[in-house]
């Protein structure tokens, strides 16, 4: 195939799929729905951070879309602690599209509250594709190390806010700060960056806070 | 696009991969080279795992080809720790493919030696793609958590050999070891799993023994 031809291709897989975001964009909200698309590594601890989160959103109706290749460790973790939660197994694809959150949205009955869709572990493709958000959350950690936004520099350009997990680990490893936020500012001028712990439980009080207030902003 | 007509074309796509992957492996060969694709998720330390090898393969000619989609920091340090190293930055692209490590090996003039292949920092999209490799190294870490193998079965399926990396780190998180290595042996009855550090340099003379017997066996 020419390559001419195969970016034709990958355009009209982008433009089906954006198509589709903006009506379940739409969709949300005029449901009271504020959605936020959870990007991270394999292991930057997405589902940690929601429960941290989700616990501290009280009065808040929370609702959770799970992506994963396979397995559903995660989903049913949420579930037993009352999360009103569905999971989506992709079989091999490496990140979620507007399609399959189409269908996962329908069997939450949405109302009235955030719904967090966790996306594959994966700090490339998920940056590409619009999946009905109102914001993109991106968890990062300091152990996956601080040259990640130069790496990586679409996830953190795209990011409307940038979580730095697993700091209680700082003390045993190198983790150069200065240079992970020249990174980080030299894609992004205005993303709050916040350090948490999911161990010590620090931090999440501004993820929630900064949560309730773009909820807010929304809904006016 | 119907669902038949994107099919196709990702046939056609692993297709002519697949083909140049195979000549790639035969010229490699051919030139006495042993080829070892490296993959892990971002910040697994697939980098660190490769200067603490390549130090040990003492009386072998070591080459690096490093992929990332931005930025060549990796690289640098490789050349100047005297190795000779090329830098493949894919734009935006998710894995490493046959035709770009065809150009990059040009690049090299590979001669009697292994040559490590360190794909881009994701744990879905570069275990689909065969690049010319004789053999595929897996990098995981303690920090990323053991339902990493449930999760991401394909790169832990199609590892020939698994290096579990940062168990300097174990004492200060939760890690359960039985978990993943079952969760390992479901899919990978045979891939030895080494466990190293590279802050203590603990594990890397089993994982150089490994190399240097596949080495002798692709020879023969």
């Amino acid at each position: 195939m020419s390559e001419k031809k195969e970016i034709d291709i990958m355009e009209s897989v982008y433009d089906k799929n954006d198509k589709a975001a903006s009506q379940i964009n739409l969709s949300f909200t005029r449901n009271g729905i504020f959605a936020v698309n959870v990007m991270g590594a394999p292991g930057a601890g997405k589902t940690s951070v929601l429960i941290q989160v989700i616990r501290r959103l009280k009065n808040v109706a929370s609702y959770v879309i799970e992506g994963d290749i396979e397995a559903d460790f995660d989903t049913k973790l949420l579930k037993s602690m009352g999360v009103k939660a569905v999971q989506i197994n992709t079989g091999g694809a490496c990140h979620l599209d507007s399609p399959l959150i189409g269908k996962a949205a329908e069997e939450l009955s949405l109302k009235n509250g955030v719904l967090f869709i966790e996306n594959i572990g994966n700090l490339v493709c998920p940056a590409e594709f619009q999946i009905g958000e109102h914001v993109k959350m991106l968890i990062s950690t300091v152990t996956e190390g601080s040259d990640k936004p130069y790496k990586y520099p679409l996830a953190f350009e795209k990011a409307d806010i940038i979580i730095l997990n697993k700091c209680d680990l700082l003390p045993y490893l190198v983790f150069n700060e200065d240079f992970f936020m020249k990174g980080v500012r030299a894609l992004n001028k205005t993303a709050p960056v916040i350090k948490v712990s999911c161990k010590t439980e620090d931090g999440f009080e501004e993820v929630v806070e900064w949560i309730r207030n773009k909820q807010k902003l929304q809904k006016e």
